[in-house]
């Protein structure tokens, strides 16, 4: 039972064993959207604030800001990123970067308790991240590779998480604010990609007893219909105890995943958030709504 | 690693764990079908083989086929049955009654090993099934139920299945011919059903190393969108250890969340059956196609 809790300056959310699964919104991010790159290095976060909007309407639970855009000042888009996406949703933020100072400036203007996207277990990164994330009292996420790259054995991966974590405490944060990110691999290259997650899945809650989450669509890459496979992913992984991904929840198929895995684990209680997602209009109710419809315009 | 074998006159299929979960079709069945019981009542079996071919054009790997009309001669009907659908498709089939008799007499015509659905944890049902499944050398469904009902519990329903497999080899009946269903409750009405299944298929495959099958609808009994929550289930349940289910290969929701789950459980060697079944075709490849089609009109 560890409970990991993040929060903007009016909202928590909370990421857990036995809770529903929270989505990290992945769109505010522009590797590989050139027109939202061009955007934000001139100052134009238009796009930004509507894929924010756009994203918490769909579902997500949190969003993750990233400002990864060649020969641009990250460090500050970062910062008005967060600043303008703060303005327009309450949802926590995950502040994303692989700049040190980008993470720095981002988690200076943010309101709230921040989730810093992330470390690895690379020498120079424990040692530069760690820090930050414990003097804004930040949860981080743990990428579980470290100099020697990403290990095809789960088992190696899994010591690199618990290294991470480990290190973490050193510098006096809690498990609990450490989220272990296994690393999912394209499945289309190796076969083995699911299972080895669902095992260092389950190590990592019955065994380091930490919060877990992953870049989801990683696993379909290359391969048709890649939304039968993350659904596909995200359903068994959360089944094996995994509890957040950083995903599209623009993608219906998927959040439908997301949301009958919460239903099948007993984290929807009474199936409520499933059946009003799902249920067919009453035909009396639909007559009445069109009634009502037909009144307002009356009166417009 | 335990691999049940059943077999057509000309076709074997192997129901096993690490290898592609096995779809046993669930359509030729009267239950809750009026149109259906009344043809096969009056000896119109049409609907049962245009229904037997449907769904092994859809991906099934085996048919049930049930003949439990009320008032009607269930023997002679079932051993129709399988006879007519024998005729049309060469997929193994599960025969499915109630009655001892109506088994015996669907085994009588068979041609190959059947499995036999099914036999449950009762004392008569014991020592009425078990005989004619060893005579035969069937394969068999373990309902795990017994004279006190169905346990909530689920460390009760697996003590059912391992007494249905102790005795079965009491008969002579290699734990490899058993299949063990776990009873899939409604989630709706107990929002557990889904934990209990994994947690019970896992001991299932774990200790007392055994195949697993259920009748994978039942699970969204009453609520709204069921393919949703039947996608979620099989997925999660596959992830767990499930082998086979008796579901509907027509629901192609279902089918895909089948091939993402033999995809995530690498049982799909390079995702070839998933990349076959998705993807689209190359602009090249259509053109090539379309003038192909017009040579051979004209030549028509």
């Amino acid at each position: 039972m560890t409970d990991t809790i993040v929060s903007s300056a009016t909202r928590e959310v909370v990421i857990g064993f036995d809770r529903p699964f929270v989505i990290i919104g992945e769109r505010i991010n522009p590797t590989g959207r050139k027109v939202l790159a061009a955007e934000m290095k001139v100052g134009d976060y238009s796009r930004v604030t509507a894929d924010a909007v756009a994203q918490v309407q769909a579902g997500a639970h949190m969003l993750d800001v990233n400002a990864g855009i060649p020969l641009a000042d990250e460090p500050a888009i970062l910062a008005e990123a967060v600043r303008l996406v703060q303005q327009v949703t309450d949802v926590p933020l995950s502040i994303d970067s692989s700049i040190v100072a980008a993470l720095a400036s981002g988690l200076a203007v943010y309101q709230g308790k921040a989730l810093v996207n992330s470390v690895t277990g690379e020498e120079d990164r424990l040692e530069s991240v760690l820090p930050l994330v414990a003097k804004h009292g930040a949860a981080v996420v743990a990428i579980s590779n470290d100099e020697s790259g990403i290990s095809e054995d789960p088992n190696v991966r899994f010591e690199v998480a618990r290294k991470i974590v480990e290190r973490a405490a050193d510098h006096g944060i809690p498990r609990s604010d450490v989220i272990v990110d296994p690393l999912v691999m394209p499945i289309g290259a190796i076969n083995s990609a699911g299972r080895q997650v669902m095992q260092i899945v389950r190590r990592l809650r019955d065994e380091l007893k930490v919060n877990t989450t992953c870049g989801a669509s990683n696993v379909s890459f290359g391969l048709p219909n890649r939304g039968g496979i993350n659904s596909a992913f995200l359903t068994m992984a959360i089944g094996a105890g995994l509890t957040s991904a950083i995903t599209n929840p623009l993608h219906t198929e998927v959040m439908q995943a997301v949301l009958g895995a919460d239903v099948m684990m007993g984290n929807d209680p009474d199936c409520s958030r499933w059946i009003r997602q799902y249920r067919e209009p009453a035909p009396q109710a639909a007559n009445g709504g069109r009634r009502r419809e037909r009144g307002r315009r009356r009166r417009a």
